[in-house]
């Protein structure tokens, strides 16, 4: 059975801070809403994404979230987490023009309804940082 | 009915030399295969994406790679095509470890089934390449 | 062309009074909902998977809603069906706490975006549970 | 880089007219939600798949529309393009029985789940047509 | 529990006659593949897809099997049951130039790496029946 | 950057011990073909699905499987570890009866084609198990 432990502790403080950097309030806010279902799930999701994945060295961050994207596009089914990582990305340096050329791109490996869908998320997430002036 | 025209011959050049800078002998291998039973096939996959899509300023070539070889590790239906675009990704710049990351990343997004058959395409590659002694 | 028959009468049946006791309203709902535009559909729904697979020995029902569950969640693109299934699971004797392990555990073999939108799913269950006092 | 030429224009013009000829009104509203954020996806949407798939002799529009109605439920995260497709099929000439029947026989292939969700799609296309007046 | 009747045996004896019909010795030998693991799924596969839906009126069977190569070329992970419905297709009248279309049409619709490996399917299906003098 | 610590070590040896409960000789093989490419993709497999996840309360490891094996089956891309998960499921007290019925189950959710490239690695699996003697 698991035991918290202080490692875990600072897999979760280190993954916590990568979260806020990378989603900011769009990653807190499902965490929050794990939070009365499922604590432990929340826990995992700050601890193995964002404590070991995001936190390794060899792929910078804005990479990772272009690969991010592109899988969730290609994907198709995860919209929620499609429009929080294009909120990722802005957030750690891509242009709105990146976000649009990679999501554009999956027309060829995953169809275009797949492209197309994924567009609408990001002129959701463009219109939603529009609105509260965020740049980029 | 489709009639080749001159601008076609423009894109089917333009999109010919970019699949030879991006895919080397894998892509041309894609369309010689192609030729006796769906040469527009082969055509086609010349002009849109390498004649349109991966033409286009906006994101570079070594950012186009990550995302193809992340969408494809993710929908894990295209082995083929993965092992072409993990040859295209190092032809462009990318380095085996930025390959080795983003396809460890997929285990987040896609599962670890995913992430681990897409990290064995890559271990064939990375043989063939050290088999001819490409660098990288 | 098809035709009636007794035994088909038999099938069908056995299969409403299944679909009855694993899916309750939600699955008479589904059943009404095809009853003006695909009604065979609707019949074959009751026939195949109640009145076939669901029938049969060698895997108890709750194994088989558990197998349900997890399928549905890992592929990601049936969220009216995974809600009904939940139901069911819990309705043929999981506990919510299983519910959630098993979702939870999809992390790992469909990615968490697939298990986050499973998790969701559960939570809309439990909460219209609560609200009609059904116990578990 | 991309630059438009008089044979782009050719594949344009022929395309948006095929759009227009097969999903009416619905794909020109795509093309239009298109226009701000990505107006190049737009112009590939009319180019590529209009302009140059469904010119394509040697299968009709008819069974093209059927292979796309089944593509897009099997693959059961398209829901917005399978309305779409669902009113170009009837558009070129398919019956709302050979629909209902195409959408059925998905459940064979891609599961149950698949078979009704393209079900409610179509049930929701055929109610805006009737209110519309559209004989089928 | 499931018990054999004689209107099984009836959907039985149709949904054989309609499995060799349709895909001859390939389904045959699916069938005969499933006899010591799963004889009963080899039961199902001959009442459901072939006893009851192949059955029906209102899609004659050329659309069919048009609707199930689209769907197996978009979903990409069944190529064993790709190439029994490319044979499929052959044998209840379609033309390999409408094979060939419809699969290069699922390349708007899944992608060129779906599209391509439904190709490389159908090269090999149409060379088996080559090398058996097959007519199409 | 990620530093090996003690409760790294913790959570390491007991999912060690559980990949080698549930897997067997299959799943150190994966932890081994990845030891040269990928050695920490080798240790978050030990880490999260078998240090964390299988090591939860709430749900028994027989349920954990049968889950495993449903998702595997019904997502189709995953051939090698379905396979793996087969011999799991075994391992931990599923009988062959139930895999069989479970796979037979996806075909409701996911397709015949996924039922039945599920129960054909289901054959190689028994098949294995018999050359080698073991128990069911």
């Amino acid at each position: 059975m698991h035991t918290e432990t202080h490692a875990d502790s600072a897999r979760y403080v280190a993954g916590l801070a990568k979260l806020r950097e990378i989603d900011g309030d769009a990653g807190e806010q499902v965490i929050e809403a794990l939070k009365d279902i499922a604590p432990d799930l929340a826990r995992y999701v700050i601890e193995f994404p964002f404590g070991d994945i995001y936190q390794r060295p060899g792929l910078d961050l804005r990479l990772r979230e272009v690969a991010t994207v592109a899988a969730l596009t290609a994907m198709g089914h995860a919209q929620p987490q499609l429009k929080v990582h294009i909120h990722g990305a802005l957030n750690v340096g891509c242009t709105r023009t990146e976000i649009v050329e990679l999501i554009m791109q999956m027309a060829v490996y995953a169809g275009f309804p797949a492209a197309l869908n994924g567009m609408f998320a990001a002129k959701e997430v463009f219109r939603e940082r529009d609105g509260r002036g965020t740049p980029e």
